[in-house]
């Protein structure tokens, strides 16, 4: 059994959501967002954002953490406040030692559905069907709870980047 | 008296500078270069950076910290990883309570040479004048030295980011 959290970054909203895999079976945990307050300062939007991923990681205990790998617009102010965002978000589980896997939205949605242009709808849908316990408030929940759940469709097939983590347990 | 640390980011070499300043002179401290592992995964790259600025700012006790407003250029995957390294640069001094400031190239570049289209040698050549004490081995340390000078000469004049500072205080 393994414990796997997904997280979508995003400066206004970071989706999150936690699944068990055993392998076969898929169980909902728990999934959220976190909202950093917008009228601070750049650096403290950042800092909320840091605290929030770290006090769920510190909550549920998950061992493994996926990302979606951000899409790369043709709007350069965009994608660098997401890049800003997307560090937050992938330090707050390397600072815990989780093992940290990224996975394209393009695989995300053919993981989920089997085509990987699948609509917005069609993802939740599929997020109802493939977790029927989780009550899932938004589409951002429901971005990062695919995003696990790709991660425990693939992560035996894939390297993880255990060298860091392998680091933090030595020291 | 007030003790400044500039920052420089990027992924593969974040430059780092600090100067004490009491309005009218400026005293030379340190500075030096954080090189995160290029052979580490992403996340640990980050986390490798994130540790270096905070035992950097741990270390000599600045007040206050003011990092370069990233240059978006015409490449996305460029901004993108710019981003993720300023991101973590910025998140570093919030989550040790500094006022955060941010200057875009064009005024650093005015503020040391009094042209904001000045050449690198030419604002190396203005660091060694304004800072006679410190022998600044690269590039890097030249751009946050100067990036801490900027702020020097501008922080009475601008509002800081002291809302999240206070609330660290309070913490």
């Amino acid at each position: 059994m393994i414990r796997i959290i997904g997280i979508d970054p995003g400066l206004r909203r970071t989706g999150w959501g936690i699944v068990d895999s055993d392998g076969v079976r898929l169980c909902h945990v728990a999934a959220g967002v976190i909202t950093p307050p917008t009228d601070d300062d750049l650096a403290y939007r950042l800092r909320a954002l840091f605290e929030g991923i770290t006090s769920v990681i510190k909550c549920f205990l998950p061992q493994e953490a996926a990302v979606e790998e951000t899409f790369v617009n043709d709007n350069p102010r965009s994608t660098l406040k997401l890049g800003q965002a997307r560090g937050t978000v992938l330090l707050a589980p390397a600072m815990l030692g989780l093992r940290i896997a990224e996975y394209t939205p393009n695989l995300i949605k053919k993981s989920i559905t089997g085509t990987g242009h699948a609509e917005k709808q069609q993802m939740q849908a599929m997020i109802g069907f493939l977790l029927p316990k989780a009550t899932v408030g938004s589409a951002d929940e429901a971005d990062a709870l695919a995003i696990a759940i790709t991660h425990a469709n693939h992560r035996s097939s894939r390297t993880l980047a255990i060298a860091g983590a392998q680091k933090t347990v030595r020291a």
